[in-house]
């Protein structure tokens, strides 16, 4: 276990194999078994193998080519439509049109999406998350007919390596764990935990081909934009409203 | 692997043996090794082994025991502060003080969160998510000393496994997964998806305690209602504020 989650990659790149069917099915399975809010399991997992349907996904993921050249893409969405609906069908007034409810529903669609990395990579397969999901939420919405009640909150694609990458770096544990109570990052202590990262070969080429000053402004002033963030803040808040997750 | 995962049990309660250090930064260092949106690892996690602070800690997490009885508390944090910080010290203008950047850091912590699971109960340790961390992250916040940019997500309880409970139900996994597009909940498959969930001993014992008609008026009335998800989402909401993640 400890050789599969500390040598792992992840895949960007796949072979032309499909993904058994089977497989898949354990996979979710497992996924499935994962820790969930009251055993409430409010979450959806939708499963995109049709090439037109990829191709439909792949601009609203900024045209990513995992996304269409992956067998498998799995979008895993907050979901409280179906409870929302077995409580009706029971005489039981649902009260989760809220923030809560959604960050509740969301925890669980992670929790489920983690556990089908681990279960796939244990397997061989290789995974890529796609983070743009919560960017276009509300095309998604469209594309994969979500009802009220329905987020998508992540998307993973799926299928056999035909790559091994370098593996990317971390930052060192002491950087990400506090004992008992936080302390806060002096700049003596972020120089040592950065000094890594930014001494790697990757990181430098990275710098000089956006042709800035530090790594930091690779991020920034290129991958991840303020204005951006803004923006897509608020078509995200947006959704959240129109699928029914704002009404306290 | 299938085995790990399809026969796992939440375990809340847990023997007096403490969990060994060196296990323990092996199971971090494991999570730690996930996904992370972009490697920017925008997540910290905080360690509780002090009593006096699980004492602390308890009663927002409404008392439940396992906070001041598992050997082991950790509580995971969605984290730009660090981040900000280094972009700050490298001439770098941070723009992530928004909605998005906040699900952003979240969903990190929570992949993390996931891969702690897994590690942990590969050794044979029991875990526990308390889902209160999101209900009573401001006064988390305090008692941790998170500052701006930093909100508790998630929390696990983890120790040696003191009890082997019955394993709980889910869902038909068709009940979960869709292909292609969402596939909208019919009354008849709603019946036949909640049927074995609502047939279980189990159930019918925790509607006949609530003095409920059904098992869903157990949620919607007593374990998640109304008038507390809108408290709460309020709650959250107004943290999101004070932590700087709605400035857009």
């Amino acid at each position: 276990m400890r050789d599969l989650l500390m040598n792992r990659r992840t895949i960007r790149k796949y072979s032309s194999e499909p993904v058994d069917d089977k497989m898949l099915t354990e996979i979710l399975e497992e996924g499935c078994r994962s820790s969930t809010t009251g055993n409430m399991q409010v979450y959806s997992i939708i499963i995109t193998c049709d090439n037109e349907k990829k191709r439909m996904l792949a601009p609203l993921h900024f045209n990513q080519k995992m996304v269409t050249e992956a067998p498998v893409v799995l979008t895993f969405c907050a979901d409280f439509n179906r409870f929302n609906k077995w409580c009706s069908l029971r005489k039981a007034e649902p009260g989760y049109d809220n923030f809560l409810s959604f960050m509740t529903a969301a925890m669980d669609a992670i929790i489920a999406t983690q556990t089908v990395c681990i279960s796939a990579e244990s397997r061989g397969l290789g995974i890529c998350y796609i983070g743009t999901t919560i960017y276009m939420a509300h095309k998604i919405i469209e594309v994969l007919n979500l009802p009220k009640g329905v987020v998508p909150v992540t998307t993973l694609t799926l299928g056999w390596p035909a790559e091994k990458p370098e593996q990317v770096d971390r930052l060192p544990l002491e950087a990400i764990v506090h004992h008992e109570t936080y302390t806060d990052y002096s700049d003596t202590k972020l120089e040592e935990y950065y000094r890594e990262k930014e001494g790697r070969d990757d990181s430098k080429k990275f710098i000089a081909e956006n042709s800035k000053e530090t790594l930091a402004q690779v991020f920034t002033d290129v991958r991840y934009k303020k204005p951006d963030n803004i923006f897509f803040s608020n078509t995200l808040l947006q959704v959240l409203k129109d699928q029914g997750f704002m009404n306290q």
